[in-house]
């Protein structure tokens, strides 16, 4: 089993956030300051963005304080700190001509998600089982998982073969290539949809969520496009996790 | 303008419970205990209910405590304390044969609740009316409303057409009669749906929720059947109501 190392530390508002890597995949660790053993959310990013974006580190914070959880983001293969192969290099390249040329840029955001999804759902595991090692998560606390757009390509297949995750946030993708293994999923889910959508077909958002076989899953649908997801979605995620991760029994 | 009176009144955890009529319209209006002026949360019942209803205690009181607002519900037509008209009995006849005979009850129940909304919303108007005319509520104060079910029926054509009225909750409703109305309506909405609804269609709760005109609206749709939804759905509109109406500007 690999062991985790931090490599910085900080601490602000209450928060400490510490860097990590586990072999060659750094994450960034947000606990609340001077928690005990806490639940543990693990979170992916989105596509084209990193373990440290705004919209991460914003909601890691949030987590923290509200839930009180420990809150794990790592990077996705190819993004952040991480090299890119080859392959990252084409697909980003087709991502944008796609969009430079006006084109649906869901052909080939499904096609790289689903290649990143085989790469990250490994490392997600040797990450989930180095932070199970440190004493203010344990083997056997509560784990949930939030991800939206790549975070749920990403987050899908992991969540389906992961039975130490109880509850999870999805979002904003498509059907095709994971709704087969949201079908596997009958843990508690919440999923966001953007009613407007512009690159995701509304039928196609609604198709995902019904494919979770979770007696307990709620749809949160909000008017607006791709990008207009309200910021009182992060309050109910952090509702969701509260009463699904740090409820009494 | 018809005024407004109390005709009981008692006081338990905090929350001041007050019957009212106005008219031959009786009421209760549920205010926190020694608030001064606050907004006004009119809320209507389900079919078959009536205004002191458990379900619509419980949200009172909940909103009550949480958002420190007032909430008024009054017994719809043909409901509670109120007499039956001969039109009233024929129809929860239909309604009743319908469910005995294990048909649908959709074609009975909208056509009943049409009839009943164009008799409620004038009734909604002077008690809203009368409302205002109290201190602690006033006349510019902010208005939100609350229904589903029968109270989404009553309730959008009120709301189409009141513009003391700034947010509101609705949900579990065919599109049938009142999609047109809701097309109409531009205030923040949430609307709440059951995905496993055995009375309303899927789709016809989806393009009900569609129909709304609002720029802010969001649907949550929950797994589980017609009275399933979950009980999270009280916080969460109380939360709604807290945004839209106790916020600072």
């Amino acid at each position: 089993m690999q062991s985790l190392r931090f490599t910085a530390e900080s601490s602000t508002d209450g928060v400490l956030e510490r860097d990590f890597v586990v072999g060659e995949v750094p994450g960034v660790l947000w606990s609340p300051a001077g928690a005990g053993r806490a639940p543990l959310v693990l979170m992916g990013h989105g596509g084209g963005n990193h373990k440290r974006h705004p919209a991460m580190a914003g909601r890691a914070r949030r987590f923290a304080t509200a839930c009180g959880v420990h809150v794990a983001v790592i990077d996705a293969p190819g993004h952040g700190d991480r090299p890119r192969t080859a392959h990252d290099e084409r697909e980003v390249t087709a991502l944008r001509a796609a969009r430079d040329a006006g084109e649906p840029e869901g052909p080939a955001a499904r096609r790289y998600s689903a290649y990143l999804a085989d790469r990250a759902v490994p490392e997600w595991k040797a990450t989930l089982d180095a932070l199970q090692q440190l004493p203010e998560i344990g083997a056997d606390g509560p784990v949930g998982y939030f991800g939206i757009n790549l975070g749920t390509a990403i987050g899908i297949p992991l969540v389906a073969t992961e039975p130490r995750i109880t509850a999870a946030v999805f979002g904003l993708h498509w059907p095709d290539v994971v709704a087969e293994q949201a079908r596997q999923i009958t843990i508690p889910i919440e999923f966001v949809l953007q009613w407007d959508d512009e690159d995701i077909d509304r039928e196609a958002g609604l198709e995902l969520f019904d494919a979770f076989a979770s007696a307990e899953k709620t749809l949160h649908a909000n008017a607006g496009k791709h990008h207009d997801v309200p910021r009182f979605e992060v309050e109910s995620a952090a509702r969701f996790f509260g009463r699904h991760l740090t409820a009494p029994a």
